[in-house]
């Protein structure tokens, strides 16, 4: 299960009832965060989740709303008396600006692990999954991030009788093992069907529409997309400042193939009221039928699909 | 008038109903902030209160909870189109720490001057009053402050009449200035009354008791100090870590001569629940009676003391 919580919707400014953008997703209790401004310590309490769990902390960028959280949280999670490593991931320069940052948090009595991307598309593996960093078009360098869950195929246990392995082999097959015993070689491609459909959620802000969120969006249970502006006179400004309007992100995620479950918007500009949000989800929905307003701590848990019995 | 707003009340981490300790001091349309921990732009914003005037910044030390919304407070200060520059006062290092901080906020439309504290006292003149930096005693240097209000003594129509001053001098002479004009040399000692009571706030946190804190206490109206703990069995703790309990504050503003109006506590541990803090306020009334509990947005209009009718 992927536990989802999209901690604040703002961009820019963090205000009193809107924190700014950030997601915390929850698998084994495990905690990866994405982005980390100003106040992001105070979303993840106002949502009952501790700093404590957070193994994985991943940048789109650098711009203070994406990050300015981060010296506090960090002091956070050494107050809980964390001491495994922390891994960060972010655009080229993140230990340069995470050490600049640390002026006010030098001690930790854990390490930080840094992983710089550099590619168009990078990969970093976690349990039962990876995370996928892809680059989008923003002002400065900029990623999204796709998690994913993998999922085995469903065993099966006539074909493992069939080929005559041993009861005591089946568990360690079906957790991908691949054992030497009995005088013969037992790989989990002998008991194993393919591969069966995982969870994936797909987190990018601060860009303009690219093909790099289409195809990445591809297949995710839940899309989670900027949409800085509603009103079509701001579309010159989003394209000027390189930020996305609601109805671009619209228009990726019904160009997604498969198109993604669900789309929420984030990132809302502090100019815009609630009520001209709530209105433009009319022209939203015209495109992309299942978009949803981004709320504060609005949350999601994904579960792999059920099964026809056999 | 001062204008106070308490911003808010917690101590090392904020919580979503308890923002960071910090102080908003409004004079004449210009705002002195004290600390900008992270959140304290939203603490402002729910405040209704604006970051665009805020012209002096006072640190009293680089702990995170007291610095770490300043890269934050600086973008949104530049969004607001602030061109004049900011002053900021604090311990030495000052310069260095904001430096690093502003990895994520570096390009600005406003300079910022810095005021590095290096004496035990220091004061800054600002118009109509002074702010004084007393240091106090923390694991870190740390300074507290006092924001003063002077007031002129009262013209003395009579005594200018006497000394046939001019009438078209008057007003300037009431304002302070020496005036040569008509073959002679006015001054405003001939025609103003003594000094009267001005306005006076103290702030100070982080830090054990001290004397320069009773001392700067000494004619406060407003005193507002640190009671990081309340319950009896964290004194040692409070010790060790250089923090302050409620009695020991209260102690303090019994011992100024005079004592200040009133007393607010602040910084509390985000482990005190409210119940504990409202029960330990009886033991510190006995020992100081004008003694409240600070509470997020807890303001106060200072104003001059009415006058008898002469």
């Amino acid at each position: 299960m992927l536990d989802i919580c999209l901690l604040g919707t703002g961009g820019m400014m963090p205000l009193p009832r809107r924190y700014l953008t950030a997601l915390a997703v929850r698998h084994n209790g495990n905690t990866i965060l994405i982005d980390c401004g100003e106040g992001t310590q105070m979303a993840l309490r106002a949502n009952n989740l501790s700093p404590n769990p957070i193994g994985i902390i991943c940048f789109t960028h650098y711009h203070a709303d994406h990050i300015s959280g981060l010296p506090g949280m960090l002091l956070s999670m050494a107050n809980a008396e964390r001491t495994e490593p922390v891994l960060m991931i972010g655009p080229a320069g993140l230990k340069r600006v995470v050490d600049s940052l640390r002026v006010i948090a030098p001690g930790l009595p854990f390490e930080i692990h840094y992983r710089e991307l550099k590619e168009a598309e990078e990969q970093i593996q976690i349990p039962e999954g990876y995370i996928r960093a892809f680059k989008v078009k923003h002002n400065v360098t900029c990623y999204g991030y796709s998690i994913v869950i993998e999922r085995r195929g469903r065993f099966d246990a006539a074909a493992a009788k069939a080929q005559e392995i041993p009861l005591k082999f089946w568990n360690r097959l079906q957790h991908g093992e691949t054992i030497t015993g009995d005088g013969r070689v037992f790989t989990p491609e002998m008991v194993m069907g393919p591969d069966r459909k995982g969870l994936k959620v797909t987190y990018t802000t601060d860009t303009r529409p690219t093909e790099s969120i289409v195809k990445n969006a591809a297949g995710s249970d839940l899309l989670i997309c900027e949409g800085m502006y509603c009103e079509a006179e701001k579309k010159e400004k989003a394209i000027a400042k390189k930020h996305m309007m609601f109805e671009e992100a619209a228009e990726m995620a019904a160009a997604a193939d498969p198109q993604p479950k669900e789309l929420w918007l984030t990132h809302f500009s502090p100019s815009m009221i609630y009520k001209q949000v709530e209105q433009a989800m009319g022209g939203v929905r015209s495109i992309f039928p299942d978009a949803y307003l981004g709320k504060d701590g609005k949350s999601l848990e994904l579960k792999f699909e059920e099964e026809e019995a056999v």
